[in-house]
């Protein structure tokens, strides 16, 4: 890896970094960020020592300029766990310098590592320079519809 | 529940049901069913202590027509699970008698009973009786594109 990126897991000396580019990925998506309560909840989860996902942060000269979040999924055709890249991002003043493409490296080697079949994810719509970024990585658009079911809708269903 | 239906959790003796319908569900969807290789390791994960995934199996009448799988995923803006609904599976010849709404409903309370924020799912585009129903227990669609790098692809980022 290049000697001025370095990326580092998720711990409690950084974690601060990681939430504050949480919110920022969430502004820049136009989704609603993580609240008080969200984010005491997230804080608590990265600390696990079974944490639901991992976490790792990226450093540009010493600087932390974005991260990515994961956890494994399941293919039940192939028998075999897939990495599912939940969130990636790089802050906009650190574009365009390959740490989007570091990170995303890093996960495909970390999915290897792990025996996954596969490396998953979603994109917006509209996001146009994701998408061109992920089809650049060689990611294939597959013809899935992607569904939600909220808390009251959950709960709609037990009345 | 309904007494002509009973929903089980997959073991020893009842995953060979399990093998089954997941074939049946892969060549519904024209995609490709587990191979010898796949089995064997779909057979070794469910049975793990910390399996993977959870799985449960439909019996109408006393016989197995469907399944469901599902793991937990994590939403970095919500601080909170996710329940990831992988497979929902009923044969063909035990439809329209409400063994997936009563499978989509057993998901629904396992994800409020694991406190998880969403349930979350996808379904092929084509698929126009999922989409159906998925709609009639209140999914939304959501307006993301799903992408995936396949093994080959994620060696070929390590070159």
């Amino acid at each position: 890896m290049r000697a001025d990126l370095v990326i580092s897991k998720v711990d409690e000396h950084n974690l601060q970094h990681l939430l504050h580019l949480i919110e920022e990925l969430a502004r820049f998506e136009h989704l609603a960020p993580p609240d008080r309560q969200a984010r005491a909840r997230l804080e608590r989860d990265a600390l696990r020592s079974d944490p639901p996902f991992s976490a790792f942060l990226a450093f540009l000269d010493s600087k932390p300029v974005g991260y990515i979040t994961y956890y494994f999924t399941y293919s039940t055709f192939q028998g075999r766990p897939n990495l599912f890249l939940e969130d990636i991002f790089v802050h906009e003043g650190a574009r365009q310098r390959g740490v989007g493409r570091e990170l995303f490296r890093f996960c495909a080697q970390e999915a290897l590592a792990q025996g996954c079949g596969r490396m998953e994810w979603s994109v917006l719509d509209w996001n146009e320079n994701a998408i061109r970024f992920y089809e650049s990585m060689g990611g294939k658009r597959l013809g899935w519809f992607f569904y939600r079911l909220d808390e009251e809708g959950m709960k709609g269903l037990d009345r």
